[in-house]
């Protein structure tokens, strides 16, 4: 499949990942790349809940790429049950954050290897070959980092935020507990360093809670501009709307007008380039970044691999000097 | 009910419980005595796993007495699916003790109200009342309290000879780790010196293993005698077998022959009378204390009731002093 798009086939990718979104693409990319990809992942959104330390991004990344996802809910496990919570709720326990019964599993073993002292790194890396996974997945920090929300009445952990209150209370500021002390996994690093590496890919993940507790990590920027390969961002808005999740809104709330033009100022200082959907070709002329026009909607595993595909060749090209 | 029978029916009972065996007739008693039962439970099967408190007589006696049990396996819950023990062999994760997705519900909360300051008592009362559960259960202590089996190579804790190594290992020696400091659970003192109480049980779940834990705690059998009220033990040997567990192969280890006249003569300096299964009625002339004999195999809820009937009549015999 390789041999007919412009992106040379003995290069690495480093794709930054959030949760769903971003997830679906990098199934794309693995599809394409298998063992030549690296996705960095957000730990913002992780947290402690039952005494378990969950980290749905991570999650969604290992459960997309072993293939174990439930595309219909659109997060958690396929085949999934609830007994767990039932009984939780029988006995008078917490039931704003809902935890599968198969996913608990994730969590609880987890919780085990932090608590025998193997780093979050160690602990991915060793269910993610077990669940034969062939990209590899890393966390962009083992260190805590925690995404708040600001509402100007309240400071919101995100999972409160997000699960327990759905997104409703209005965003006023957005920001990342303990990013300034964190150090950047040295496994990422080493990844953005190697000479195999050709392009860099920021998955359409959201960019204000997903993307940015990434970027916020220090030197992580540095490291991404210093090669000068090609950093290319998939935008995740598509027709003024986020086709999951609170972007859009956030973005209002945020009074950014929910465009792919904002996006491309988001990211402005560090992309090469910015895919965006077909359908907002005409809005795109005036992107001051060099734009790409594809459909980015990704209903199936067809169209993941055909915008991982189109990602790659766009990269290809601006790597090849072509645009 | 308790009309006909010669149990005075405003006198309260305490009886000593282990797990599935014991469970049964405490569910016989809870019928009959409804809020003036009080079940005291071993705590000496209790341990760690998975970052979890586990209390396996407790929880029996808990699902036992709210229904919630499974009658056909025999331990745990009915409705059970074991989806997170699925999941966690996927990952890799321990799997040699089977925690159903609803039964996991009770550990996680249990060990969440422990990690916030609660004592056992409380939990275990906090999660009665959720369950509605007439009767009042108690464990034993509230300390650590540790059944290990000494096998002549190796000292087990409790689970793994009980559950990993099925009891297979030969028993030489059983001990209670922390039993010597242990406190009596107050609640338990209190009800011992209640005026109203009129009657002790002593369950037929394995002296070894599930009584001694409970009668290893300092001062508790100093309690159950200094009134004088009959103290009755239901045998848990039938025809030199036992229904569930390991008692007859423990006591054929220990070199103590598996009757009903061994069972007497363990509790001798405790029991007033042993209730024993009228298939072994021919043995019981030879045993020391006040033998009554009645059918002791309790197949369903009614054969239960009635056991629970025989012996609390047996005690209020006692308790008159007509034998």
């Amino acid at each position: 499949m390789l041999s007919n798009i412009p992106f040379d086939p003995s290069k690495t990718v480093v794709a930054l990942c959030g949760g769903v979104g971003g997830a679906k693409l990098a199934l794309g990319l693995q599809h394409l790349l298998e063992e030549r990809l690296t996705v960095v992942v957000n730990v913002g959104d992780d947290f402690e809940h039952k005494g378990l330390r969950i980290c749905p991004d991570l999650d969604t990344v290992l459960y997309t790429l072993s293939g174990l996802n439930d595309e219909a809910r659109g997060w958690g496990r396929s085949d999934e049950t609830w007994n767990f919570m039932e009984a939780t709720k029988q006995v008078g326990g917490e039931c704003w954050f809902a935890l599968g019964d198969r996913d608990l599993a994730l969590h609880v073993e987890r919780t085990l290897r932090l608590a025998d002292g193997a780093t979050l790194t160690e602990v991915i890396a060793e269910i993610s070959q077990r669940l034969r996974i062939k990209a590899r997945i890393f966390p962009v920090t083992d260190d805590r980092l925690r995404t708040k929300v600001e509402t100007g009445t309240e400071m919101l952990d995100f999972q409160r935020y997000f699960v327990e209150r759905r997104c409703e209370p209005v965003v006023q500021r957005i920001f990342f507990e303990g990013a300034d002390i964190s150090r950047l996994n040295p496994l990422v690093s080493e990844e953005l360093s190697s000479e195999r590496l050709g392009a860099i890919i920021i998955c359409p993940s959201n960019p204000y809670l997903s993307i940015d507790p990434i970027l916020a990590v220090p030197g992580i920027r540095n490291e991404m501009k210093r090669r000068g390969l090609p950093v290319v961002a998939v935008s995740p808005i598509i027709a003024g709307r986020a086709i999951k999740g609170p972007t859009a809104k956030i973005m209002d709330e945020l009074r950014i007008k929910p465009t792919s033009g904002s996006i491309a100022q988001h990211y402005s200082s560090l992309i090469d380039g910015l895919l965006v959907d077909h359908v907002d070709a005409e809005d795109a002329t005036d992107i001051a970044t060099t734009v790409h026009t594809a459909p980015t909607l990704m209903t199936d595993l067809e169209s993941r691999i055909r915008l991982a595909r189109e990602t790659l060749a766009f990269a290809g090209r601006l790597a090849a000097g072509q645009i």
